[in-house]
């Protein structure tokens, strides 16, 4: 798998031979004299996690503030993260036969308007194009905050008979929703997603769909990510605005709250009537269709800081690095340099199947490199120095467990990528336990308090189905109704709020982001 | 050449087991039965040349008008033509050193200001979001109509050192230009582009990077669209708003107008200037920077349909068709249809290398599915019928030449993949010979209006240089001036308006998209 993975990645970062300069591709975009990057650590502190989490964003060369408010630039080495993730969602996109397309990026207000739900869950966040050609427009239009209208009057000219369903589409897009709080990736004004939208005959086959989406985002968060999630149906009040049933991965980050990764909407039919969207099935009745969206974005960026970065900075899974080893040459005489760079870059060439970068800088010490790829989370790093020359070896160390492994030459094309495999594995492990250790169970509102006031976590309990209950323990507090877990079993039980008793599936309570 | 570029387009179209109905990927989004798809021809004249354009357009399923005006619908089959240009140059742009990265989308209206001919020659055609988050915003945004000056801004702030150069940057996104008349792909109120953006310490350096671009942009216009280009200077009156120089690739279409296929920019200290990007050099003075952009958009797409379309539809050089060859089963009987069907899943296989699909729908007849691909303008048709069984072959028909050959079943794999190349490199000699033999050589004014007027295509013309020239050909004959060609040699002439003695090169006037 990593093989794959890695070798499709390869051309991302051998765009310019590699040389004993500046020149690698992921060249820092911040001088190396900028603080904090030698030995300041950059600490997990419940105090300062929001300063910390964006802090180390920065630095790591992840993304940078913009001009406008809560917009990001993506840097380069937070876009090459984008372009991995991109690479294999697309694919499998496309592999449960879905085409990409694109659809205009402005909308007509009225479009909103069509579906109730829909615009009152948006309409307070839109950002409104009201002057165009130097004219005031007769009709407003709105930035795309998600696209299931504007793709959907398109669906309503595109669909006639059931020859034409399943319609299945999806689209790379940027969108715009104007938030009043903003954190890099995980809440910007702008931020980039891919938004899937379907249409099918059956209401069977739309519910088939939004779960087999909602597979898609876990199997690639768990395989790709490293990323443990729990999958499950959102409640009446957390679901997506114009949605029948929104269906979510959360997934817990290393401060113990929830992060919500990817969600899969069955539309049920409220877009189909609101646009017109129908077909002559083969009795030749006209039905309206069924509808799912779907989407990811550039939050799962967050989530891959904040749920595996340390003391030192990033830890990339390496199935989704841009960069999966560096190489770093020590020498102190000419001689020496010469010696060691040489063999530098023979060992880059025995790992072409992986994404490798030799760092040849010459105006920093090799300390100052090791400090600079662990801030920036390079899986794997490779020392080379004169004694390894000697002793036909190189020296690797794991960013996840800075455990240290001296490697023959000769062994390094099949160790490498195996020491990758394990530390992607390693660091999905260790997530895992982490949520388990910190998922605890209540069956009063007082241990759930408790819990989430002291330890923070997950919280399952039972609960009633009402509103007002989920409402109070929001209001209480912060914790929020993160989902009903699929992999629950049906019980019976008491409210946790109200005492009712209840038969269904314990639930999952989280402060989120 | 061809194998790796197919190969690496392969996984687009096998989202689905290649199977006998009508589940294939690029499925037409039509129903079968709309008009013009059966026999209708869709003719190139004068009279309807735009008609004809747009029709096939939204007929080949690329793209489809949107209900915002001026924005279109890029169509799965138009996007995949997209993917697979972007495909190709985001490598290109690797390989020459650029990073991917991404800025706002919303731009400060006070940015565009900054620089007098920018803001002069793009205000006329900006959308302003005025309203966001239900207020009244301060700070007006625009929405990028190209990028310059919000990356700029960025660059001032990560640009300190002679260290930090060159930076070169690139950027895949969307951009809105508030277009008077529209049309699809070639001029749309919205499209997607990449922008490169670099700085560098000198200016031989900038220079020689706007050079290399655009040499990226020829190289690409002629292997992959078949597309022969003229690559030269721009005049001042047509040079973009806020470079110093810009250089071009001009394209004859079929109905012998030009279409700018790319362009790219040296900005001089234009920008630098404006937004304060300087940088210590190596003896630590400071400095402003050097700048470059270049840029090509989904207007490409327009120019693969004007420039080799014929009365059947399009035409798509193999090298960028999403779908290279289509095999159509032909039967009569079900015994027939089963063996059919198996052999062309067996030719399917032999293709792996290639974008092949089987056209299984039982729905509509053999003829129905060769007008249909041809319209789509798939490169190689390959037929098998009962009698093909019995002889071990198959039949392959050219959708350039409509050429048929018979193609023994033991030399599908190597036959085709030969045949999907010489069909690129004839459709490229073909556009070459035409622009060739349209492009006329003219001493004199009357001669330069005389064939503008009657016979269209590119003129040779001595021209002084100066703008009042260029102006009154434009306003007495719409032709404008399309480039100072790299090719032409100096020598001395006569302008072909005003007479006067002039010494460079001969420059091209043509009428345009």
């Amino acid at each position: 798998m990593l093989k794959g993975v890695a070798a499709s990645l390869r051309y991302i970062f051998y765009t310019k031979p590699i040389s004993g300069n500046l020149t690698g591709l992921i060249k820092p975009l911040f001088t190396p004299t900028i603080e904090g990057m030698k030995e300041e650590a950059l600490p997990i502190t419940k105090e300062s996690e929001d300063d910390w989490y964006q802090k180390l964003v920065i630095e790591a060369g992840l993304a940078d503030y913009s001009p406008v408010r809560g917009c990001m630039v993506i840097k380069p080495y937070g876009y090459a993260l984008w372009e991995n993730i991109q690479k294999v969602i697309d694919r499998r996109i496309k592999e449960t036969g879905h085409q990409n397309a694109y659809f205009p990026l402005l909308i007509p207000e009225e479009f909103l308007k069509r579906e109730k739900q829909h615009v009152e869950g948006f309409s307070p966040e839109l950002a409104v194009v009201t002057v165009a050609g130097g004219k005031k427009l007769e009709v407003p239009l709105v930035v795309r905050p998600t696209s299931e209208t504007i793709i959907y009057d398109s669906f309503s000219k595109w669909i006639h008979s059931w020859r034409d369903l399943p319609m299945l589409i999806n689209q790379w897009a940027n969108v715009v929703r104007w938030e009043m709080r903003t954190r890099l990736f995980l809440r910007t004004t702008e931020f980039l997603w891919q938004e899937g939208h379907t249409a099918h005959a059956t209401e069977k086959e739309a519910e088939e769909e939004a779960l087999k989406m909602l597979g898609v985002y876990k199997e690639f968060a768990e395989q790709y990510l490293a990323l443990p999630v729990i999958d499950g149906q959102k409640s009446e009040a957390e679901k997506f605005a114009g949605a029948q049933t929104t269906y979510t991965i959360e997934a817990m980050m290393k401060d113990k709250k929830a992060l919500q990764a990817g969600t899969s909407h069955n539309l049920g039919q409220n877009f189909a009537k609101a646009f017109h969207i129908t077909f002559m099935d083969k009795e030749q009745q006209e039905q309206h269709v069924w509808q799912t969206s779907w989407g990811v974005s550039t939050r799962l960026i967050g989530a891959i800081v904040l749920a595996h970065s340390d003391e030192k900075g990033l830890v990339l899974p390496p199935r989704i690095a841009p960069i999966q080893a560096v190489i770093v040459p020590i020498y102190k005489t000419e001689e020496e340099k010469n010696s060691v760079i040489a063999k530098a870059h023979e060992t880059a060439k025995k790992l072409s199947a992986i994404a490798v970068k030799v760092d040849g800088r010459e105006e920093v010490t090799p300390g100052f490199k090791y400090n600079d790829w662990e801030l920036k989370g390079v899986p794997l790093r490779i020392e080379i120095g004169p004694k390894d020359l000697e002793k036909k070896q190189v020296v690797c160390v794991r960013r996840d467990s800075k455990e240290k492994l001296f490697v023959a030459d000769a062994d390094i094309a099949t160790v490498v990528p195996e020491l990758l495999e394990k530390i992607q594995l390693s660091l999905y492990e260790r997530a895992k336990i982490f949520m388990k250790e910190n998922t605890g169970t209540v069956g009063t509102y007082d241990e759930l308090k408790d819990i989430v006031k002291r330890e923070g976590g997950f919280v399952r309990a039972h609960w009633c189905g009402d509103g007002a209950c989920e409402k109070k323990i929001k209001e209480e507090t912060k914790a929020t109704l993160r989902c009903i877990p699929f992999a629950e079993k049906e019980e019976t039980g008491e409210c946790v709020v109200c005492g009712k008793k209840t038969k269904g599936k314990r639930v999952i309570f989280a402060k989120a982001y």
